[in-house]
């Protein structure tokens, strides 16, 4: 019997990531990854429902624990021999905009916890799945982190924000340079404005439709960086509005 | 009658420029730059024998002259009204990498010339093209310019290479800037490793047969860079083989 | 009476902690912070009797609350109205060079608690001391942090070091640009290359002499950046040897 | 007789050039260098009278034979075996800040030709002199190449400046590279913000009396980068003024 050749996404809210969950749906199973049930269920039935396929396993990215139970989950629904064509890191600590001296240090603790620690539990968990698939899909397997404005530049008061973002992006370097040569591709994918979402639809409504980002155009991207040959790898792209400042 | 939409292409030898034609020759008309016709003659004919169009004209793209003869030929092929859905600009000055006290000062210069100054004049030249395509196609008219490893690292006695390709980018970073507004994609792509062609066969032979960039990869990138939607533009990408060492 | 002017020096091992401490302590006195006492004590009492004035204090910067004692204990010795002159964090967690899938997440996680989470820590805990030394001394009160070529650059197998040094850099950046402003000068060094302490003694010999950064030529780029004017801020600067390939 | 150790100092106006030239000339004698006699007649008399020695030479940095004709001036007034302790270039093309499509390509041209190429020149002359400065004086010998905020990033419609800043920069980022194991420090220095000048006497005024930066403080960094040892070279540092939003 074939492996089962799955993608596995992790932070799967309204934007990016659900948006990169279906459009990976379209060719493999996909594995939905969050802390809240709720941030994945209405996801998941609409893929099932309209002919792909998802689950969704609650997962603290954080938590090595919590990602070992990801992976039994997964290797009890698609068997031990199941392998992965994508993953997709997509998580994000929370983090406070205001006077560094005013932040509660658990607010940084909790996201480097996410953003950067939890880049690396979530790699070292599904980089064997991926190194395995190398042989199984059309497309070399796939390694993508999303990043941010911040992750090549660290404003006032974005400190929570940035230090973990700047060590997503150095693990995607480093990681693209180990792991490039046995065959996965890994990138970094610098989210440069404010994405298209509900919770953002009054703002930047002065600049017309077009100012803010469609995560369906960032699942597109991530999509094309999975489809790129081993002769052509791209580590690392930057995605904005046309009308964005930067 | 709806103006004729083409893509203008600079810099077409055996690798990335060739490639880059014949990608978007299967969607629009071509135009090819090059100084020396024989970097474009066999090209236009196997585009045109292959059901495209194709069109080379011999341009110095360091000659504001040279390219406004190339302007006025493509508009008595194409009309007055002609627009662009793409211009590429993949000319790079030659240079010598050797200890930087024994170049000639006519290479820098040279070196600057077709780089730098070829870039910006290729640019004056055909924006007004690409802003007037904006309403005409179904994609975004798209401004490329091919970057290299030396277009972010300097490295010992590159500095005739580098200098050109530094001041490129950071024209490609100011015109995505100013031009992105007006709804022209500008991107740039750091080509970042050897390219498979017939000069470099016996490069890197040890390495495997996928140590080298294909040149069809790079125009696929391009080619989906001039795809993206004016909510999703990348400025820069980066591409390279798989075992590249970065 | 006036308000007694220190500099706090954390991470003082035998390399750039010792030698910014010396240098410091020719004007201030100097609070050493390690967490053994075999790294500050000898250094102390290298100071103290020689006209300087040290103390060490054990602290962990990775704990808030160790961090909390040694505000207290330095309190104790210099007053409550003690102000820094300069707060230089020089510590960095332990780090493994090897393939990422073998390095148990002990050790990034550690990495992290002390480059990352330690720098944040140590600026919350003496950038209120930083800003009350404002008045107090002859240049501007100096938050340093030291970086290194894994802060900029993130190699293959380096994850464990660069996660945390990219997230360092971040933390600088940032509160260099909400600092400024109130007259605090937030710094960052680029450390590129191996210093010479007694461990690489053997190492680089057959580059000869000068191929590796002398710690105190670090320390006097950390002097120099202490002097700087609030009309002249230089945020970050790169140190190597003449003779490093970079 | 021991030979005669000198600093060049290209591009005198009344800002960092000026300040440099000033600040050199307390240990050497300085060679100034501009287009126009009125750029560095009254800086040399005021050197000259105030106890240094200063020589100027009406010099044009983007051509050969100007460069040529200064050195034989220099080798007159200094004697063949004349020797440089430092060469700073600080000279930059005119450029315009207005929309790409109005810009006459003259304007780039000569940006580029004084940025860029003069760089390049002025490198090719002066270089033999550092070489030969090597065993001569206390530090080693500097060439140093005055860089902007333009040098790091291109604005909308700032190409013409940054097209020849980063071109300037790769220039710099090479030679160092390549001269750094020859003995000769190369350094970049990015000045980012206003200078205070009598020409910028009412800009700012609102930040207060640090809103501007002071060229006698970047003439203090490159006068520190310049006693900086072989084991302790720095390529590259940013300054500016600490209210200054970056």
């Amino acid at each position: 019997m074939a492996s089962e050749l799955i993608a596995i996404v992790a932070g799967v809210g309204p934007g990016t990531g659900a948006s990169v969950a279906r459009r990976f749906a379209k060719t493999y199973p996909v594995v939905l990854l969050a802390r809240k049930r709720e941030n994945f269920e209405s996801l998941a039935d609409e893929i099932n429902m309209s002919g792909g396929k998802a689950i969704g396993i609650s997962t603290d990215v954080s938590s090595k624990d919590s990602l070992a139970n990801a992976l039994s989950a997964i290797k009890k629904e698609f068997g031990d021999s199941v392998c992965a064509a994508a993953a997709i890191f997509n998580a994000s600590g929370g983090f406070l905009r205001k006077p560094f001296l005013e932040i509660d240090p658990s607010v940084f603790e909790q996201s480097l916890n996410v953003s950067a620690l939890g880049g690396i539990l979530f790699s070292q968990t599904f980089l064997p799945l991926l190194l395995k698939g190398k042989e199984q899909g059309e497309h070399p397997p796939t390694l993508i982190f999303t990043g941010a404005t911040a992750s090549v530049k660290s404003s006032a008061q974005m400190a929570s924000f940035s230090t973990g973002k700047w060590a997503l992006r150095a693990l995607s370097q480093s990681l693209a340079k180990e792991f490039g040569p046995q065959g996965v591709h890994v990138a970094h994918a610098i989210i440069d404005g404010v994405i298209d979402i509900p919770r953002t639809k009054e703002w930047l409504k002065g600049l017309g439709p077009e100012a803010k980002l469609s995560s369906d155009g960032i699942a597109n991207d991530y999509w094309y960086l999975h489809t790129q040959p081993t002769t052509n790898f791209t580590w690392e792209l930057d995605t904005r509005p046309a009308v964005e400042k930067w």
